[in-house]
């Protein structure tokens, strides 16, 4: 065994190159054996075991950087700077992150979730080289979905227009997460298919060699067309070039030796250089290779044989509840479309896809172009469902309030998971949409309590014609609820008292509004009896029901699993400034100021204090005299 | 005159085509003359007077959708479809809006204000044809500088995927606001100059036509190459044509005839074309000729003759403070760099350039990347300062929660035009950086009352290294205040009393401040004495003085130019609410829940009750009884 004995790059260099194919099986086995227990993203991992060797045996980490897109490709590189030990606490809290980490590693120098953002990261650190008159490598490693987000492709602009020695590992596998699509994808299959562009410059440098002895008027004219060969000849990587980045390969990114060759290559040059590296996702285990968009991230245990993934039987996640309800209305009404950028199969909308493949719009990863496309698609008569993960929504904000918003467009917002999203921690967490989007003009908000109630919202999102509509939803399985046997519309604003108390109201959203209900009824056997309501409109808010709230001087708690900064606990507190009515006292609960690491929803929910024992005991703590002095 | 018989695009047609350049003529002596008096977008403006005229006059808009990348050239649309008018009235209140306005005419069919979103607007609108089995043309009309945005490069890349019916017009000018930066402009730059691509062509085609009669294996060579001539021959328009749209150009843009030749022959393609055309920005007026980034957008009156801007005399403005004060504190201090994303003049850095080149990053318009390259500057341990309109940050958003704030680096963020913009309108004010930023954890936000201040929170701000800290500042002049001899730090989270007062108190920030001074003196008169606090931290917020303010039983009211859903007031108020203690009462004043139109910020402070009157006179209604009936 050699992997035992690799603690850090060190080690590593101590090899030799033809030891270097059994560490590779080593590290696939390792990760297919670990990644039985915890989950995690093994396929695309087990793409770059090759990439990430040939990498950390060539470069010297951490005085050259090494930046991961997405950075969920990071696994071989953390068991390559010593924390193999660490494997079996993957994505679990306290554990080794799934993504780079900082405080994990030195070499781990930036991190990411969010996808496009390293060619920004490498542009910037080489400036900073530069500037300090140092000369180490700074190295970017994309995928070629990545490659289509508008942040990256503004980097590839300035990085051509700089001229600074950096280098873009650009790891092809033909996906993002899911198939890739778009006009940079279709390039990049022409370049890794059609070698007619190799051949056929060879032969028509041969061609041209022959000519000069035709002689006269046709030997002048085949000289001035070899010297503007340079421009005439479409290299492999013409885009690249275009953009001012020299271009290598496409290289084998399965085979150690040929990386090596082309980053020796690459090395001599001047300037930014792209590598184009070929790899397989799932690389070595074959039903990861086989399906490598379900094999992308796996959220727990498989069976490494079989590749059968373990799964609790539970209610259907609010995700495919969605999805299926969007197909049964967009059976009724042919003006419903579904955007997304990159996601038909996180976003629940593979079904959708093949019901309705005209109206149905992967625009890669791309949620600005998403955002403001959906907004043209409404003002011609469209309705545009939007779909995409709250975390992923914050690319759009621009998009959201400047054309959206202001131009007071029936776009659908499907905004999946809001609030905790588990074990992909902080870069992933739903925790701000809320705040971000409360206080745009224009804007209605809602959550819904259970799966059934998000159908109904989906309806009167689609049939709501007074400008753009969010539903939020979770990343988790709905309550288990009955289906009404029609989908109906709810009435804007208004929220719904799902239990009766005189103690004190807690106006909970989402999955709170259950977490809620567990707490009354922690509190009822103390004899204390807690009114839940369901406060399913963040935006407007039920300005009857606060108003009561106030006039019956009941204690209110706000409860949402999302930012207690700019959230819905902060609407109601300006909703009373402004009405300038003073309730008996308002209580929030919420994500504190703080990044939520990696863990389980249920430990996330207990670090933030929102849990039916956290709530219950700071409802049970207003005690009757705290509440007749505010009063 | 033509130009007076032209009222609606009908009109237009029936000229002949001869007569188009006299009214072309016709329409630059309008738009000079008129500017002179009102101001406004002239040098973009008298750059596509022969395009829009070719437009209108070849295709038939509404039916035909015109998108204007931004929408500040679309002066000769509006002339040209019955709003000529109403030029007296631009960019004022209730006049002409400087912006494509869909409730203007039912010729404006998309509305903007920032750059890049007119390809995936035209992306929309084509999908949406499509599903209606409609036949009307889309063309979307982009700047060159525009096209470098990262959502503009999105658009591209989805639009080559789907090969939908849509018309790209590439106004390129060699120019953004400034003078261009970028890969994507230095390739422009060679498509219009090397005619060597074009001409090699002919001259290849012309040595292959020779060729078969050597016979042999070179004439099958010969074959082969030809086959794949269309591969290998890099038209001028590669880049495009590597996105999958049919090049045509580049075209003379102030040539009619040449313009509508190239429209019909891409009106012959099935799939999507681009149109590049060359323009000279500020066409026909010699001083916007010679300087066209002072003649981008000018705010105020000019004399025709000497194109000399009649400006007021009167402090600096804030832009001009910020952009001295970072040449000092750069002067002291090599780690600083400033980034800007196309706006070193607007932002106050022409000078910061000219004394630190290397120090100094344009990196076109591309704000996302500004952000994220600014996140990896600091993680090598620089000291980047992204000078950025409060606006245009919006998209960064993302970047700025994920990649700053997330991995909590030492960015400093100079927030210009925060506030009401005044004749830019809606798109551009700077009305949610508060309620965008304060709820992403690490986050410091300030804002200065004067520009001597601004100086101190820069300093401050360049010295703290716990973290990104932004200062907001608005698109006004200052108070004209003395500058401390020496520029020094405020400490992190401290507001200051201005004027002591046992009334109410009022908590203010950035001009709201001398506007409170202002409604403060109106009520001495009547004997009423107002506290007036510059709260300057937006956040942390002073808890202190809250709670001290709290015990006084202190009416409150929070000030601010800026959203009051998720603002400063709604930050004072979750304090209380988190802390468990209520103060008297918190009032909130500040920017309602809409979007405010063009006027001067005088009038937009009116709209919204900004003023000291107002302020004054919500101030006097907190009446003694109601204080107490509070307490």
């Amino acid at each position: 065994m050699l992997l035992e004995h690799i603690d850090s790059p060190d080690d590593l260099k101590k090899l030799a190159l033809p030891e270097l194919p059994q560490l590779a099986e080593e590290i696939r086995h390792f990760l297919i054996r670990k990644l039985s227990a915890t989950g995690g993203h093994l396929a695309p991992n087990l793409g770059v075991v090759e990439l990430t060797l040939a990498l950390h045996y060539h470069y010297n980490s951490p005085r050259d950087k090494f930046i991961f897109d997405v950075g969920h490709q990071a696994y071989v590189h953390k068991m390559l700077t010593g924390r193999q030990g660490r494997f079996d606490t993957l994505r679990q809290k306290d554990g080794l992150c799934g993504f780079v980490k900082r405080n994990e590693s030195e070499h781990d120098v930036w991190e990411a979730g969010h996808s496009s953002t390293s060619l920004s990261a490498a542009m910037g650190m080489a400036l900073a080289r530069d500037l300090k008159g140092e000369s180490n490598r700074v190295v970017a490693i994309i995928g070629d979905g990545a490659l289509t987000g508008g942040m990256a492709l503004e980097a590839l602009n300035h990085i051509g227009h700089e001229k600074r020695n950096l280098m873009v590992v650009l790891n092809d596998n033909e996906m993002s997460i899911a198939p890739n699509v778009g006009a940079i994808h279709n390039y990049l299959g022409k370049v890794r298919t059609e070698k007619i562009y190799r051949k056929a410059k060879d032969e028509l440098d041969w061609l041209l060699r022959k000519v000069p002895a035709i002689g006269g008027k046709l030997a002048r004219t085949a000289d001035r067309v070899k010297d503007s060969l340079k421009y005439l000849i479409a290299p492999d990587g013409m885009l690249f070039e275009e953009f001012g980045l020299k271009y290598f390969g496409p290289v084998d990114g399965h085979d150690v030796n040929k990386l090596l060759e082309a980053f020796k290559q690459a090395d001599q040059i001047d300037g930014p250089v792209l590598v184009h590296v070929l790899t397989t996702k799932g690389k070595g285990y074959s039903p990861a290779e086989a399906d490598s968009h379900k094999w992308h991230g796996i959220s727990g245990a498989y069976k490494i044989e079989s590749g059968q993934v373990i799964k609790p039987v539970g209610s259907p996640m609010y995700t495919e509840v969605f999805g299926n309800a969007l197909i049964e209305l967009a059976e009724r009404d042919s003006r419903i479309v579904a955007v997304t950028p990159a996601m038909p199969g996180g976003s629940g909308l593979l079904k959708f896809a093949e019901r309705f493949p005209d109206r149905m719009y992967d625009v890669g990863i791309a949620e600005q172009h998403a955002g403001t496309m959906s907004a043209a698609l409404a003002i011609e008569g469209m309705k545009p469902v939007f779909a995409v993960y709250s975390t992923f929504l914050q690319r759009a904000y621009d998009q959201v309030v400047h054309d959206i918003c202001r131009q007071n467009l029936n776009v659908v917002f499907a905004i999946d998971r809001a609030g905790f999203v588990g074990a992909d921690g902080e870069t992933h967490q739903g925790a701000y949409d809320i705040a971000f989007l409360r206080h745009i003009p224009n804007m209605v908000i809602m959550m819904p309590k259970d799966e059934n109630e998000l159908r109904n919202m989906l309806h009167t999102a689609v049939h709501y014609d007074q400008g753009p509509i969010a539903v939020r939803y979770p990343r988790i399985e709905g309550v288990g609820v009955a289906y009404d046997e029609q989908m109906s519309s709810i009435e804007i604003g208004t929220w719904e008292t799902v239990r009766e108390g005189d103690y004190a109201a807690v106006l909970a959203i989402g999955p709170m509004v259950q977490v809620a209900e567990e707490a009354a009824d922690l509190l009822k056997r103390e004899g204390i009896n807690v009114r839940v309501v369901n406060a399913r409109f963040v935006k407007p808010l039920d300005g009857q029901m606060l108003l009561s709230l106030a006039k019956e001087r009941l204690p209110i708690m706000v409860v949402e699993e999302g930012a207690v900064h700019g959230g819905l606990g902060s609407a109601v507190l300006e909703f009373y400034a402004m009405q300038g009515v003073q309730p008996a006292s308002v209580h929030l609960a919420g994500i504190p100021d703080v990044f939520v690491e990696h863990a389980t929803v249920k430990e996330q929910r207990e670090e933030v204090g929102l849990t039916a024992e956290n709530l219950a005991q700071r409802l049970a703590s207003l005690s009757v005299r705290k509440r007749q002095r505010a009063t």
